[in-house]
């Protein structure tokens, strides 16, 4: 069974991260959910609460295939945290799949991952992905090699389904 | 393109809600929310937005393949309204899919439809599931011909999967 780490923070947007959690664990994929600290409780920009299984530190990054960061405010600060920084790099250098939604995008911009990448997000942070290189389309899914990416929740149709066929 | 009727009324269970409603979107459905105001948002148990459609008046069961009924404690008031009666007891009659989750199955109780089925349901409205007559099971997802019901957010997994393969 393939394993994904989802990335959470306090504000992430409540759906983003837990629409595509639950769409993986359809598609027979075990999520561990990944925090600053192991076994606590975040809640999302509209208050769904979601316990962390692990800390950042707690990861093997060769353990994973995938990497999934959701948006709301949570990339704020996710993106602040070496750990995480390390996580993204090291995925990425792995080619293992790295998918981000809306906000989401700040995470992989600090991990300075982007350059000449095909991305979306949210518009709010179109100027800052374009900034660190990457091309900002405007479609509700962008795949771009091993970087999977939307705009906001109303992508999350498509977002999950590409994140589940990308693993199978 | 089947269409699904999703009821939502105020503390509704979030994800019992809104992830069957974005799977069943990745799954080619088209889905109408139904609340008992137009237009109107609702919000979740854990505080996330919904807004309606159109009210329960609006519905003409004869457009719809199916009915989805959320938990939180939304199905307590639900249940009450003469219309959503009419609904489930509609789409009983045709034979239509008829999904509930959590507490959901206190709308198929008081629109007495339950004598003798398999049903699952959380703990909490065992006894009211059994003493409307029909049986209970402990299991993540009970089908019984066109009714299908789960437990609990941690069965979103095989509950919206089988929903969206029932109208394939």
């Amino acid at each position: 069974m393939k394993k994904v780490v989802a990335l959470v923070h306090e504000i992430f947007e409540d759906l983003e991260l837990m629409y595509p959690v639950i769409r993986m664990q359809e598609g027979g994929l075990e999520v561990v959910i990944a925090g600053e600290e192991k076994g606590k409780t975040y809640h999302g920009k509209h208050g769904y609460p979601c316990k962390s299984d692990v800390s950042f530190s707690d990861i093997e990054e060769d353990q994973f295939s995938a990497v999934l960061i959701p948006g709301g405010f949570a990339p704020d600060k996710l993106r602040r945290l070496p750990d995480v920084i390390h996580i993204v790099q090291e995925m990425d250098r792995a080619k293992k799949v790295i998918a981000f939604i809306c906000h989401g995008g700040w995470v992989p911009i600090s991990a300075k991952i982007l350059k000449g990448k095909k991305v979306t997000g949210t518009t709010a942070i179109k100027d800052d992905l374009e900034n660190a290189g990457a091309i900002w389309e405007d479609q509700e899914l962008v795949i771009d090699g091993h970087l999977i990416s939307s705009r906001t929740p109303a992508d999350l149709p498509v977002f999950g389904k590409a994140i589940v066929e990308a693993l199978s």
